[in-house]
C-alpha cells in the first residue's frame, strides 16, 4: 500500500483548503491561503467550509463534493473529531494526499485522542490516501508555488528541510532567508502518523534539487530505517541535525508537542560523528551552519585573520575563535611593515586580530589593509566585523556601517581568500535600518553573515570538522 | 608616594581637556567633551590646544598655564611624544591626576614606545601626579557628572566597573543601560602604567555606592595584591570577572592592546571558584549576569516554569534550560485541569514548558494561565518568552508583542514568583520598534530581560551557582 515515491506531494494539480475560517477577523489558519496566494500558486485552489461565502475573491464551497473540479491535495483545517470523516469525503473526491494541520491528537497524551489519530490513519490507509501530519504546517516548495506562510522567498535554493515542528520551520525559513538561504523543499510533518521522517529523508536524499538537508527531529518511528536513510543521504549531501528533546524536560515537551519518543543524546551524537552529520543544538546554530556551507568557500585550513574595530573587542574575538579550535596566527613583521606605511602607530593594533579603530576614518587605508591581508599566505580565510554597540552615538554608528559596507561591492568569488562578515544586530530601531542594509549588501556580495563572532567561530569550526571527518571517511 | 585613597579621581573640581581637536569635522576625541556637556558637568571645564579658538562656546586656551582658574584633573589627548612634557606643565599648574587617553606607548611592543611610557610614569611619580592610563577612556561617574561618552545614563546605580578596555566598557555601559543596568563608577584604565587594577579594585571594594563589581581584565601587574583585593571585594559584594586573553591568540591581542601579560585560564578559573566570583567569557554574558543580579529576586531553587509560544520552540527552550542545570518539572494534573477549564485542548501544550500558542489570541486566558502557574508551589521562578521571528507576517508579530506586553504593568516585587522575560531582538526595523518598547516595558516593571533562552538559562544558572558557593563559603 505504501508509496515510496512522494514526489506527487510536491506537485499537486489542485488544492482544497478544507475548514478555512469564515470569520471576518484574521485567524492564523489564513496563513495557508495567504501563503499560496502570495507565492502565486497557479493551479485550481478551492476553499471549503459548511458556512459557505467568499474570501479573497474565492467562493467558499459548503463541502468537498461541491467543488467543481478535481482535487488531488487537501489541506485539512477541520476539528480533530471530524478529521476521519474528512478522509472518507476525500476518498470519494479522488484526493491522493491530505495534509492535516489540525492538532488535538496523540500529542495531547489523552487516550481518546491517541485513538482518534489511529482511526484517522486506518481510514486513510484503507482508502489509499497519504496523510502528512496531523499537527503540522505541511509543505513549502517554491518551485511548484506551494507555501504555508506568506513572507517566504519565491526563489528556490539548495536546502531541503524536514522539520517535526511547524513553528521551528517558519522561524528557520524566515530567519535563514534574511541571511540569504533559499530552499528546495521544506516539510513540517508533525505527529508523523503516516508519512514519517524516514519517508521524507529517503525522498530528499534522492531529490536533485536538494544539496543540503537540515533536520529538526523530535523522535523517530523506526530507528533502523532512519539510520539507513541517513547513511544514504550523507553519501552525496551534507546533513545537519537538530535533535529536539535532548534533555528530560525537552523530551517531555517533545512528547507533548508531537507525541515523539526521544532517544538519548549520546546515541544521537555517536550517530552524527559516525556519519559526518553536523549536529547543532539550536535553530540559530543551524542557520549559521547553512550560511557557512552556502557562502563560505571551504577554507584550506584553520588559520584566520580577524579584522575588527576596538582593542578590547579584538581580545575577546580572538578568544572566541581560538577556544573553538580555530587559529589566529601572528602577522609576520613584513606584513605589519606594509600596513604601517600608511597607518599611524597609535590606536591601531596590527597583530591579529587587526584592529583598525583609528584608521577607520580613512576608508582608503582600510581597503589597502584588506588587500595586504588577503594576499598573506598565512591566512586561510578572513572574518571582518561590524559592531555598532560600542559607538558613542547612534549617528556615528550608522555612518560607520555605511562606510564599511561601501567597500563590499566585490563578490565572494572575486576575493583572494574566503571571507565572512560578523554584523551584530542592534535593538535600537535607528541602527536597525543601517544594519539590515549592511546584511543585505553582504548577502548581495555572497558573503556569509553571522550575528556574533561566537556564532561565526562555532559554525566555521563545525563545517571544517565535518569536512575533515567526511574526507577521512572516504 | 602612593595614595591609596583614589576618591579625588571621582570628584575633580575642574577639568582641562588638553589636546582637544580644533578640526571642523567631527573627531572621536570629541566624545569626552560631548560626554561631559551631556551629563552636565557643573564645575569649570577648560579646553586647551596651541591652535586656540573656540568650541561649543568654550574658549580654547593655547596652553595649560593660560587657563585662568585652578585645574586638578586633566584629560590628555595629546600625542604620545609630548605626553611627558604635559606632565611637567600639569605639575606647574597643581594638577593632581591626569587621565591619558593617548595611545602609542608600551602596547605597540616597540622599544622606544615602552621607554616613553616608563618616562611618563617616572616624571609623574616625581611630581606627585597620578596617571590613569595611558591608552584608555577614563572615568564615568554619573553622581559627580563625569562621563567619557555621550548617551550614557545620567542616573547612578549599584554597578561598579573596572575595564582595561575602553571600547569594551562603552559597549558594556550602552548595552547594559538598554537592559536597565545603572552604574556607580566605570573606570577604563588601559595600560595601567600607574593606577592599576588592584588600586581600583581596593577602591571599589570600599565604595559605599558600589554593590556589584564587574571586571574586564587583560593582565595584572601584581598577582598577590590583586588576589587580596578580590578576597576583600567578595566579602561584601558580588564580583563578576571577564578575563580577556584566555587563549594564545587572545593573549597576543591583549599584549598588543594594553601590553598586558595574561595568566592561564585554569589559574583564573580556580580563583573564581574559590572566591565565588562569577566568571563569564563575553560582555553579553556579563550583562546577562548583571540583569539577573539586579532584577531577578534570587529563586528559592532551580525549578522553573517556562511559558513560550510554539511547540517546537518549547522543546528547544526546555533543552536549553535543562542542559544548563535548571529543572523543568512536569505540571501536576490538578494544575493542568485548572488551565484546561478555559483553554482548548488542540494546539496548547500544557506540560512544562507551557505553550499557549493558540490561547494567545485570548489575552484573558494568558493572564489566567499566568496566575495559576505563579501560584504553583512546584515552581521557583517563571520565564516568559516573546519571539517574533516565527510569525508569518511582521504585522502579526507587532500585534503579538503589544498584546503580550499589555499584561506587564505589575512590578516584579508584586508578583508571587520571581519572573524573567526573554525578548528576542529582530533584525527587521519594522519589528525593532515593538521589541524595544517591549524591552522598556519589562524594565519599567523591574523584570530582567534576556535576548535568548540560552542567555537566560546560562545567567540564571551562574547566579544560582554563585549563591550556592557563597553560602557554603560562609
Amino acid at each position: 500500500m505504501r508509496q515510496h515515491d512522494l514526489g506527487f506531494l510536491f506537485h499537486p494539480n489542485s488544492i482544497a483548503l478544507v475548514g478555512i475560517t469564515t470569520a471576518k477577523t484574521w485567524h492564523w489558519t489564513l496563513t495557508f491561503l495567504e501563503g499560496l496566494l502570495e507565492i502565486g500558486f497557479d493551479r485550481p485552489l478551492y476553499l471549503v467550509n459548511p458556512k459557505g461565502g467568499e474570501r479573497e475573491g474565492h467562493k467558499i464551497y459548503a463541502s468537498l463534493k461541491d467543488v467543481p473540479g478535481n482535487v488531488d491535495y487537501v489541506i485539512g483545517l477541520v476539528n480533530a473529531q471530524i478529521a476521519p470523516k474528512l478522509v472518507e469525503e476525500c476518498a470519494e473526491k479522488g484526493v491522493r494526499a491530505i495534509h492535516f494541520c489540525t492538532a488535538g491528537f496523540s500529542e495531547t497524551g489523552e487516550e481518546d485522542r491517541v485513538k482518534l489519530e489511529s482511526e484517522l490513519v486506518e481510514v486513510a490507509r484503507r482508502k489509499g490516501i497519504r496523510i502528512l501530519g496531523p499537527n503540522c504546517m505541511g509543505i513549502y516548495c517554491p518551485k511548484s508555488r506551494l507555501s504555508y506562510s506568506p513572507a517566504f522567498p519565491e526563489e528556490s535554493g539548495p536546502v531541503g528541510v524536514i522539520s517535526q515542528s511547524g513553528g521551528n520551520s517558519i522561524y528557520l525559513v524566515r530567519q535563514a532567508a534574511l541571511r540569504g538561504v533559499r530552499f528546495s523543499k521544506v516539510i513540517s510533518y508533525g505527529n508523523a502518523s503516516d508519512i514519517d521522517e524516514s519517508d521524507l529523508l529517503e525522498y530528499l536524499a534522492n531529490d536533485a534539487d536538494t544539496k543540503i538537508i537540515a533536520l529538526y527531529i523530535e523522535g523517530i518511528k523506526d530507528g533502523r530505517r532512519f539510520r539507513a536513510a541517513l547513511e544514504e543521504a550523507t553519501k552525496e549531501k551534507t546533513v545537519i541535525l537538530l535533535k529536539g528533546g535532548a534533555t528530560q524536560g525537552g523530551a517531555r515537551a517533545a512528547a507533548g508537542h508531537t507525541a515523539a519518543l526521544s532517544g538519548s543524546r549520546t546515541t544521537w551524537e555517536a550517530l552524527c560523528k559516525q556519519l559526518a552529520i553536523i549536529s547543532v543544538s539550536s535553530i540559530e546554530e543551524m542557520i549559521d551552519v547553512l550560511v557557512t556551507l552556502l557562502f563560505l568557500p571551504l577554507p584550506a585550513g584553520r588559520n584566520v585573520v580577524l579584522l575588527g574595530a576596538g582593542g578590547g573587542a579584538s581580545v575577546l574575538i580572538a578568544d572566541e575563535f581560538e577556544s573553538r579550535g580555530l587559529r589566529i596566527p601572528a602577522l609576520p613583521p613584513q606584513i605589519i611593515a606594509q600596513i604601517r606605511e600608511f597607518t599611524p602607530i597609535a590606536g591601531n593594533i596590527l597583530r591579529n586580530p587587526v584592529d583598525y579603530s583609528q584608521a577607520m576614518m580613512n576608508l582608503e587605508g582600510v581597503i589597502k589593509t584588506f588587500a595586504i591581508l588577503s594576499g598573506w599566505e598565512g591566512a586561510d580565510f578572513i572574518v571582518t566585523f561590524i559592531r555598532t554597540g560600542q559607538f558613542t552615538t547612534y549617528r556615528t554608528a550608522e555612518d560607520h556601517v555605511n562606510l564599511l559596507m561601501s567597500r563590499f561591492s566585490v563578490k565572494q568569488g572575486q576575493l583572494p581568500k574566503p571571507m565572512a562578515m560578523v554584523i551584530e544586530p542592534s535593538v535600537m530601531p535607528t541602527e536597525a535600518e543601517a544594519i539590515l542594509a549592511a546584511i543585505r549588501g553582504a548577502i548581495a556580495s555572497e558573503l556569509p553573515v553571522y550575528y556574533s563572532f561566537a556564532a561565526a567561530a562555532n559554525a566555521i569550526n563545525l563545517v571544517l570538522s565535518q569536512a575533515e571527518r567526511q574526507s577521512s571517511r572516504l
